[in-house]
């Protein structure tokens, strides 16, 4: 497995790359990988030549009060674990490879569906993934980058953006992982003690309920998210920061569920925020 | 020469042109063009297997009151001239096919070399610019693209974002086409009465009096700014935008001429804004 630490090295190789005529699956992460991110490499694994993996906890992305330095960086452990892909080279650069001085570009998603949901909560965190998303594409030439469906607002974002600018880039997205309990992986459950981890079980209960119901017959959005709410409330160590519903992949307030709907919530859990969601009512692509 | 209107035709040949292995030069133009237009398509001719030339007059880099209706649009005629290079595809969409409803991506430079000269009169000119040049590049699949130093400001963005976003294009900027009388070929030229034509060669004249007296010893900012300043004052019908020096392509203030150095003027004559620069103190590479 290459380690590519410089833009010069990985344009150098994914250049050869192309020039051999391969296909290139790109899956960019930032790290602290668990299941979730195995899944995603194993799919690009599958349907590319070459499979490359971006490790870079990127400071685009990030509001001032947010978790950047404290975020987990256990380079050593990624590696072993992705060697068992296998994954072909993996873009490990600093951040002022990414960003030199003078750095100054953003791609910006204006739209309405970067402003709800995680949006709403995190200003210029989209416009930070938009930015480093873009980058990556270009440096790894990729045919295809694979995204998880826990991050769902992400994955609009990054079609949106694809779509608009024209990139050639095919965006593949990939069933939420979760652990036996139910609970969605996210590098950020290593935040959590254990009792926080048992009252993180209500992300994924609370989900449950709602599509429960809506399988029962509730079509009503008001409705489905009372019951997601009340579900959580009973959970005295979580907070709840939303629980929303929106058309998927439209991401536009509805009042009945006729088609793909996103039923997505943030919570807290002491101070660790976990994001988790179900599609409903349709395909899930 | 083919003539491709939707993304997905040009997307089509692109592809199957780079799967044969092929070069592909790219030039972005407005339509409407002239000689110096003509003078980058020969460029790109020379140096790569295809040379795509875009003929779109482009809704995001104009403002509510430029002269976005006005802008000459003689797309017959343009491919009588591009013929003559010769040109092998021509991108000739609508702005609906560029921005369809939905669109809401925008490429922003958000340094301060797109907040002077013409950024100053034109705020969201170069956000529009970097946004169409970004999915120009991305349509055409381009190696390289080719730009006029008349627009050299544009140049300098297009730089930075190119190489912000890791773009795998390489920017060819190519000198100034002048008519006889020294007026810088422009799209906008036809917009004057031949008074006005006559009134507008003091841009160039006021630029080699500038350029002159640097050769004479002269490196003080203030002094060169003066001279082309006075210069442009003694024409009737002109009226100054802006005479203005940065070191280039950097576009930071400068008050003594020790390194390349962009002189630049942007001047009203009748209702026409006409912009034209020379590069002073070293390459102008």
């Amino acid at each position: 497995m290459k380690i590519l630490s410089t833009t010069a090295e990985i344009q150098a190789y994914t250049k050869e790359m192309k020039a051999q005529g391969k296909t290139i699956g790109l899956v960019p992460t930032m790290g602290a990988l668990h299941e979730g991110h195995l899944t995603l490499m194993r799919r690009a694994r599958k349907e590319n030549d070459i499979v490359i993996v971006s490790d870079f906890v990127n400071p685009t992305q990030f509001g001032p009060n947010e978790d950047f330095d404290k975020y987990p960086r256990v380079f050593d452990a990624d590696c072993e674990k992705m060697e068992t892909v296998p994954v072909d080279a993996v873009f490990h650069p600093e951040p002022s490879e990414m960003y030199p001085d003078g750095y100054c570009t953003y791609v910006n998603v204006e739209g309405d569906i970067t402003h709800k949901l995680c949006g709403a909560q995190r200003p210029g965190h989209f416009r930070g993934v938009a930015t480093v998303v873009t980058k990556l594409m270009n440096l790894s030439r990729a045919d295809r980058a694979y995204f998880g469906q826990k991050d769902a607002q992400q994955v609009v974002v990054v079609k949106r953006f694809v779509a608009d600018l024209n990139i050639n880039v095919e965006i593949v997205m990939v069933p939420i992982s979760r652990e036996e309990s139910g609970l969605a992986r996210s590098s950020r459950n290593r935040y959590m003690s254990d009792a926080e981890k048992e009252a993180a079980l209500v992300l994924s209960r609370s989900l449950r309920k709602g599509e429960a119901a809506y399988e029962g017959g509730e079509k009503n959005v008001e409705a489905i998210k009372k019951i997601v709410s009340d579900e959580i409330k009973k959970e005295k160590l979580a907070t709840i920061d939303y629980v929303d519903v929106y058309s998927f992949p439209e991401l536009l307030p509805i009042e009945t569920i006729n088609e793909p709907t996103l039923l997505a919530i943030a919570v807290k859990i002491g101070k660790t925020r976990l994001i988790d969601n179900v599609i409903i009512g349709g395909d899930t692509k």
